[in-house]
């Protein structure tokens, strides 16, 4: 059993696997946290500390051994299982998701993808056929996928999500701009795109901000240096 | 000139944002920490010392002024004024963000979106019209947009964010999986899908372990409530 690891840990872990996917790849057998940390531009101890919550990975003197670092976090990320995956909306974002290879390769098996418009239905995407709606719940009942993916109006999102989740769907990925009330037991995860952009606005603003000040400062020490020079 | 915000306080700020937004809609006037934390799902506690960083947008027994403060945390957020944005990659995920009613409503106005696919060329998302790549850097220049949306492959992530913030890009909205190392004053937001994915995974891997531990207990608590009854 593992000890409960922090939120903030969970959060990096995916982006330590994507960078130790990389290095597999250039075949990089070992790493010391040193290197690893100048490439993800995180500090060493954060990685010695993130890495310990799982045990032992690393040794000294001799730093990560790649492969076996890459595979652990994969089994803590639950990559080691293949997960099915059916997406609810085939509009763009929809077909966006069912098209993104790169879920495929991390063991993210999309089986089907369902929408109401019937001039979709029928319609290849990544790789599958659109179902009709009507479907989806002898499908969720049948086929017992873990993942439905939320790619609808959200004024059907919380409808639909009680919905497959009283078929037995375990987890919802949801991409509706909306706050899903679920049972305790069911995995939500957000994917808020009006959020993320607003965060970018913030930052844009702050870093205006941040110039501004700068450049007023720099005006002033201009100011101040040509007075003091007038004055000699 | 505003006292330093920490991340976790601005990543909250939507989220506020659209509840206030949603109250507005209803037409309330007003709220209570308490009624808003029930409705977010937060502590009481926890909005109060959000919000202050704002200083006072509440005020005892009355609670916060709901246009007041949506008005307040759409100016923190920058949404006061109109980003433009540019969409580079017209596939599935580039269309679907920019066939996004939400975002022009908040003041992100989608102004173009390029592609290097011919076929794809002159066709229409989101209202405007997919120009060719090679009509990029005049675009930037000329029109000057603030923020590019990058929905390419990864293996041209690097040259084109490269490329559009030395022709004046403040902000690269990044949905491509890989790290874009830009210099300092360049905003970036990442949507990293995979990562999401695996957040998701992970959560249902703890989710699983945590509902076979209570069952263990379960079990062993029946097995030691029969080994009781027995010895009676």
């Amino acid at each position: 059993m593992q000890k409960a690891i922090s939120t903030a840990v969970i959060k990096r872990l995916p982006r330590y696997y994507r960078y130790l996917g990389e290095l597999r790849k250039q075949e990089v057998v070992r790493i010391s946290s040193k290197e690893l940390s100048e490439r993800m531009n995180v500090t060493a101890s954060q990685i010695r500390q993130d890495l310990n919550n799982f045990g032992g990975f690393g040794q000294q003197g001799y730093g990560y051994n790649v492969e076996h670092l890459y595979t652990e976090i994969g089994k803590i990320l639950g990559l080691d299982q293949e997960h099915k995956v059916v997406i609810i909306g085939a509009g763009n974002l929809g077909q966006a998701i069912a098209n993104y290879g790169d879920f495929a390769r991390r063991g993210f098996a999309i089986k089907a993808v369902f929408d109401i418009k019937q001039e979709l239905i029928g319609k290849e995407a990544g790789g599958v056929k659109i179902r009709s709606m009507s479907g989806l719940k002898e499908y969720v009942l049948k086929q017992k996928p873990e993942i439905a993916a939320l790619t609808i109006p959200k004024e059907h999102a919380a409808q639909v999500a009680n919905d497959v989740v009283s078929w037995g769907i375990k987890a919802i990925w949801n991409f509706t701009p909306t706050e899903l009330r679920l049972p305790k037991d069911v995995v939500v995860e957000n994917v808020h795109l009006t959020e993320s952009l607003m965060r970018l606005s913030y930052n844009i603003r702050a870093a205006q901000e941040k110039k501004e000040q700068e450049l007023g400062k720099q005006i002033a020490a201009e100011a101040c240096m040509e007075s003091a020079a007038t004055e000699e």
